[in-house]
């Protein structure tokens, strides 16, 4: 599996006209090294994996490289100090050649501290994008069954969030709820901050949690995920506390048709503005359009937010962003009414040859069947 | 308290022969402006604050304007797409002079993005590296009392930790346990994923929490913190499961001792390297100086690792660091001895005009009291 990406990496290496890239960024090193750190820096060339790692990890670098799950051809070399100094040595080894970064990845800061070491070395530094996350977008069968698990685990967490959620609970008693059910479900740890958005609270849509105490009538936002073995789940739903208002089921509504004609359009070959179009098009056709201010949605993978972006085409698109299959992306529009609240609908999906299929499996229901009606001892 | 910080960050802005800072780094911002997000640019200048924030963001941003949690002299600017058009556009607006950036937190890809629309603008951009950061460093009486209480309340997690630890739970639900407990005493989220490393594991300085289970005999390393009102805290304390060996004894009393000696070196004035040299020192004389494989500390604040560090002298340090009143540090020695396991005590203090003030208060025991004896019935 590492063998196939690393050959991939190669190719496109070769394609740039590059001697060797600089990987920085740690989800592009878990991807191509199965390295699990915050720290460590590899330099692929056409025959070599060199791997410069400090001592702390260097126990379970070398452990790794034992078992299955070694990387082929991997040097391991100690950083005893400086990254920097450590690379520019290892640089400097190579003799010269064009040697690529990942220029989103690299600070202008760390940049000029490579370039003041090399000196008038013979390597030349060139700024490179989306190389590795370019092949990240599509997933392989592993991924896909990783991200599978990842998302079919979210169910139990969101019937533990229903039942939890009634009048006089807080938003951060409901996140401590999702917490412990994503520990139980076995997920190394959240994906993100858990977002619980209760009454007004749920016209802001980066709301996380807070201490306000849910009402009779609000309609609340939850959204959160798990990593499991690495890979990311990423689940919305709003649901009403108690009978909802005419107005809440008017917007959950629309959301909703909006989210399903999202997923009616993923298909291999789209363009994912167009997606986003779908969705879009609909929430304006219920007046709503002003109050969907988002994209909506993003690939999902060793990060929450990865590629591909599915949003209106933007002007810096130098070609337009295809769905394919094994592309892994979430789809979730929403609608924010300032002062009122909102409603956000999110689900995970691979891209199939004809289609897309659904990841996630939770009810859309505004009162789902479990809300307030089990564990309330818990609260007691 | 923000318009000092302003006031205190216009005066380097000037300093350094700039008439803008364009800061970038979201801790910064929520330091200068009490912006909470994870997107925002703010154009500082000798009179204004332009602060770019897109949709997701106003409706929050707006009601802190109206609160007393005010930034002054703050100018919203929404972000209609790309934060690097807006960010140009109002960089124009300046018509002209020398503008500053964070060079460690933009990356070259995001320089040359705006090279690229700037064109031959009258700006010219200048790296700048740690003008907030430095500021930072030193904590006010605001950020004290917000530390002091993140670290307080770290007391009753730590307990409800050593009572969960027995012969048999796994590392990933202790580190449940810890997650529940830090939502429960009020912490927002954790502030870095908890550690719960166990016999062998315990070796790996940067082990998380698996599932393994942990043994009679085994020493445990725990570490975690939380984020309380926007601040961390960070706590090490490394126990015996059972009666502890002969060798842990040792090693967990050369650890403690080492940490006393770095504890009683922090005083104003002092060098943070000195303060390393006297933990390094005391494992040396103990034959551990092989197995002590990290720095001493670190500065705790909006980031769970920030300013100063407190290690070794490196060689690219320009001056000295030198340790003021109102720095909030970390001390944590450890030794690593592979395959065996390791120790690792941490506190969180801050520096006072004769010494320091220990922030977190939990037993150095091997065996604390509370260790297997309560809640047996939670895990029945």
């Amino acid at each position: 599996m590492l063998a196939r990406r690393l050959t991939d990496l190669r190719t496109s290496i070769q394609d740039q006209g590059l001697d060797a890239l600089i990987v920085t960024h740690q989800p592009n090193l878990r991807y191509l090294l199965n390295h699990v750190g915050t720290a460590g820096v590899a330099v692929v060339t056409a025959n070599d994996v060199e791997f410069l790692v400090d001592s702390r990890y260097l126990e379970a670098v070398r452990a790794r490289q034992a078992s299955p799950q070694a990387c082929p051809g991997l040097r391991i070399r100690l950083v005893p100090g400086s990254y920097d100094d450590a690379l520019v040595e290892c640089l400097g080894a190579l003799g010269g050649g064009a040697v690529g970064f990942e220029s989103r990845h690299v600070s202008v800061a760390t940049y000029d501290a490579w370039r003041n070491r090399l000196g008038p070395a013979a390597v030349r530094l060139r700024p490179t994008e989306r190389m590795v996350e370019a092949a990240r977008a599509v997933k392989d069968d592993f991924e896909v069954s990783c991200l599978r698990r990842a998302a079919a685990g979210l169910t139990a967490v969101a019937d533990a969030a229903f039942a939890a959620l009634r009048p006089g609970v807080s938003e951060r008693e409901v996140a401590g709820v999702i917490e412990s059910s994503l520990r139980d479900g076995g997920y190394e740890r959240p994906a993100f901050d858990v977002i619980v958005a209760s009454g007004p609270n749920a016209a802001l849509p980066h709301h996380r949690a807070d201490t306000r105490r849910v009402e009779a009538g609000d309609l609340v936002v939850l959204d959160f995920g798990g990593v499991l073995d690495g890979y990311c789940s990423d689940l919305t739903r709003t649901v009403s506390v108690g009978p909802p208002s005419e107005d809440a089921r008017r917007v959950h509504n629309a959301v909703l048709q909006a989210q399903r004609a999202a997923i009616a359009a993923v298909k291999p070959g789209v363009e994912t503005s167009a997606v986003d179009r779908a969705a879009r098009a609909v929430l304006e056709s219920q007046g709503l359009g002003e109050a969907f201010r988002h994209g909506t949605g993003h690939g999902l993978g060793l990060e929450v937010h990865e590629e591909p972006r599915v949003a209106r085409a933007s002007a810096g698109d130098a070609v337009p962003s295809l769905l394919r299959v094994g592309m892994v992306v979430t789809i979730e529009p929403g609608a924010y009414l300032p002062g009122w609240g909102g409603v956000r609908i999110e689900d995970d999906l691979v891209v199939t040859v004809d289609g897309a299929d659904v990841l996630t499996a939770v009810s859309y229901d505004l009162q789902p069947r479990s809300a307030g009606q089990q564990s309330r001892s818990a609260w007691i």
